[in-house]
């Protein structure tokens, strides 16, 4: 075992697409051996009925019941159950947290990227923004996908203040972005082939992107504008954002580079990336173009890896003063 | 409007794939005056909100009631839903039904292809194996999707008394085939990229095949094995049959040739054929092979088409006395 | 045939995708006579050979010399070969030319939707900006797909003269939009599951959309920005388009539906679309927003149809004093 | 480092798929080191431009010049060309040869799964037929990638003398089969949303299918028909195969279970498995069913890793006494 730490996890809500993917995750770490993993839904079954890639990996069986004696516990359980589960259980604040939900992502009162709820105090668990803090945290909100891919294109940018003019973005998700759940709009039928936008200016992720963002700049924050899309394919996201910018293209990619240095999983492409460059691995690609007035940032991600859990394990590794990237050496799937 | 027939057409049953299929057919079809669209769950709703496709092309809104004032009368509804409603309703027998369920398809005691019950005779509506007997039909049982892409492979060869020897059939269908209805195996994210077998050997349409080829064939039929595959696509059916023939692969060619001569949706390829070629199209395509003992068909069929509400159209045609293809000219989708 | 009226129709690279389409529709046009379909690639060969999915329907073989007893040409040559073909073959100017490149589809020096060159004047072909024009036309340049799209979306805004504020476009579109040529990017292993930007606020057609907004506006046409995206998909275009706008959703609607009332491809939907409500059809639906200040437009076409061959029906059908609609009500492919 | 090993590899033809994978491979294994990657089309370039998911995980460019400073030499080069090339350039024999190609991995005249030629001995590398000969081979010939998932499906059935009755297989594989070369077949405009069947009873790979099992077999080996499919994705393999035979499932259950009891990378599954259980892994899956004389089994690789560079590395461990799993431990794309 690599440098002879060992972590008790526990997932809760294991059972669903980020779960699942913590477990791909887990049970290959060097540095980790999973306690248990709960399901409400899938209690008494073993992990591969429900993660059939996982069959002949692990002999785990979903548990209804939660034990104490781990050092850390991950919520892969949906939006607003996370906060219900915390407040329920009581669980010793010594059993670190990391949350995957958005219930303590942000806090309309903060500009600080940390909230205080439920007894706990919840650290923003994006790396590139915070490493330091997150280092030092008991409990961590892992950050929203969406939010991890934009937050990834422009930090640098508010960083030096720069994000003074209206901000435009488009970003294109896949499939498992919207999770488990039947629906019309996850029907293979409808899905394949097809296109189509939805919240249009107003996705649920702006309130997290805008908090960390006006946090960093010493300036008022410029407008955000982002249309998502859905798309026919099922991991990753990919945006490209722009806003006119007195940055030449080589201060802009100066800037980058320079805020990047340090940050395993980023890295500033030099051609026109592609989305299946990251699919399958915790990478973030940056690249940057300037257009008359107007600088461009691409930015790709997996949405379930960088953009959940991933970046939980991450997250996990700096915790536990881990190389932050144990067990996050992905071979990417590339096609 | 064409020859000046015109045929009022009621859908029970309209929600479905195949009913809108059948109804974006029968709103261009030059001799159809759509009457009614039937559904219990939609109901009041205009059926451009189900059949979003369809927007800008027809005024209809959902019915839960039923009309009498027309000729034919469509059942799109599930496997045992149709002949639970024609025993329910007891519609006059001058409306004639043409029912793409399987509940009048086939019966274990008879070898003809056709079928009493419920009061009525259903015709087994395959046009390329009784085209006479369909324009003399009062109702019509509409072949299975499969059941119609095997049966073209195979009729030429049951018509001489040529299946003989264990006949080996592999296909694979695209996502319609299993209707709208919500599971794990119609997921977006899963089944993108995804391949899968079913049912191996054991398929339903197994049922209606072999009743067909066995009232064709002079001698017994020889055993019929059938490995289906679910595959990432959404419309289409192609298979691979092959058994051990003495024919030579320009007797082979020289037999389909002549039984599909007049029938204007069947074409023998030249060169290998590939499912874009069918889909979107009431077409069926075969391709001959001979290697050593062995004579291969492929067959091809858009499923929603010539398996199922394209074939209902013809169906229809034939017994109106109209043009075997009207309406049934389809733009191929090609890409 | 329809009112009487039989148009012999000429086509000039017939073995690419927007000529295989075209051959698709002219197949089935109740009033056209396909003459001939010229390609030298290809030249010798059945049509079926190249268009696959045409077997069984056209005995058409492609040819190496022009015929000029044809009432209409349809150029279906790559960029730059259109203007080399018309210059140098000099065809009697009473043949009518609708050229689907971009070689006569704008003129910097003109703010007018008509470029004279190579002796002919060629009116811009979207009707939906200027049909009386287009029946009067002797020649026509079909825009281009994403070009369609976008001046769809912003066609009424101009003409009331709403284009006051910078315009920020995002599109995608399917495979097609590349055409048969052979390149990594058209490679299956790379584009399935992926998803990439290109020409980043720098795309070609911003030259048509501009002149044509800026022709009908009466203030400057403000700045306009356009990401367009490459998506795992093989037909069809979806934009959003967003400005600052003091119009409320409900004048904005009252403005677009009082624009395209007469037009029949165009449909204002009254729920967020999805790309297949269009695929394989001429339709172009459009979906408006109102988020706080911003106006945002949703686009969707078919680019092959709308975006290409079947709006050259289309400008056709009106050149020659037919129904706007004929050969054009497709059955779309809906799945 | 894991046990201490270190291994010095070079990849010839590492520009192509199965190079690119087996990079992807290298670059994380715990024991090898990449000395150098050789290609004639890329020479000069970083790996990263050809591989561009590799981007930020390599420094190697491709170099068109050898080392004999290595342990091992990996052959990723065409059909013909590996054989070419171990006769132009008379390496040392100590240097341990993995060929991915079909060059070596059957004669005509012998039974045994060893080849000699060009001066040296190829061992046939399948490790769950001959594991104890790879670990004492100095060079190995890779196997094809559905000659793979077919022998693993018959293996234990040939070894207890079973394969008496005519084998009946169909198998689809996925877009990275055919390699990287442009063709139509590989257009993502053609490919998409298609199936077509090719070398129908006639695939190259039953050369080598056949030999093994006629080598393990005591009597005669039954005839073999293979039907394989082009599927619309981009990695994988799935075959359905079936015969007659006389072992209930239970027997037949025990059988596989003991024959690959040792082996880490094959399991067999108690419910009907699908593709993305072993894509993006080095994994097989057997599942199997018996409907009345029929035994059926179905199998699942990944056609570029256990179908070839993941089977290439694990026969490097085993040559060199590593962990069978060394390095193939991978996370499963699993969507």
């Amino acid at each position: 075992m690599g440098n002879g730490v060992s972590i008790k996890a526990g997932i809760v809500g294991g059972a669903g697409y980020t779960g699942g993917e913590l477990l791909r995750l887990l049970t290959n770490h060097p540095n980790v051996e999973i306690a248990f993993v709960h399901s409400k839904s899938q209690a008494g079954k073993p992990v591969y009925e429900v993660h059939k890639d996982l069959l002949g990996d692990t002999e785990l069986y979903f548990k209804d019941t939660l034990q104490e004696d781990v050092d850390v516990l991950f919520l892969c359980v949906g939006h607003g159950e996370a906060k219900k589960f915390v407040e329920a259980e009581k669980l010793p604040v010594s059993i670190r947290i990391i949350d995957l939900s958005q219930d303590y992502r942000w806090n309309e009162s903060i500009r600080e990227a940390t909230v205080e709820a439920s007894g706990r105090t919840f650290v923003y668990g994006l790396p590139e923004l915070q490493r330091e803090e997150i280092k030092q945290a008991q409990n961590i909100a892992n950050p929203g996908c969406f939010a991890t891919a934009i937050q990834l294109a422009l930090l640098p940018l508010a960083e030096q203040n720069q994000l003074q003019q209206e901000i435009h973005i488009s970003g294109i998700t896949g499939s498992t972005g919207a999770g488990q759940s039947l629906s019309a709009t996850s029907h293979y039928s409808w899905r394949d082939g097809n296109i189509s936008n939805y919240k249009v200016l107003q996705h649920q992720h702006l309130n997290e992107i805008r908090r960390t963002l006006a946090g960093m700049q010493q300036d008022d924050l410029a407008e955000i504008n982002f249309v998502p899309y859905r798309g026919p394919f099922t991991r990753g996201i990919l945006c490209t954002s722009y806003l006119n910018s007195t940055l030449s293209i080589e201060e802009a990619e100066q800037m980058y580079k320079s805020y990047f240095r340090s940050h395993p999983f980023v890295t500033i492409a030099d051609s026109i990336p592609d989305l299946k460059q990251v699919t399958n691995t915790n990478k973030c690609l940056l690249y940057l173009e300037k257009h008359d007035d107007k600088l461009v940032i691409t930015s790709l991600i997996d949405n379930l890896l960088k953009g959940a859990s991933g970046q939980a394990v991450q997250n996990m590794n700096l915790m536990f003063g881990l190389e932050e990237t144990a067990g996050l050496k992905l071979k990417a799937s590339a096609f």
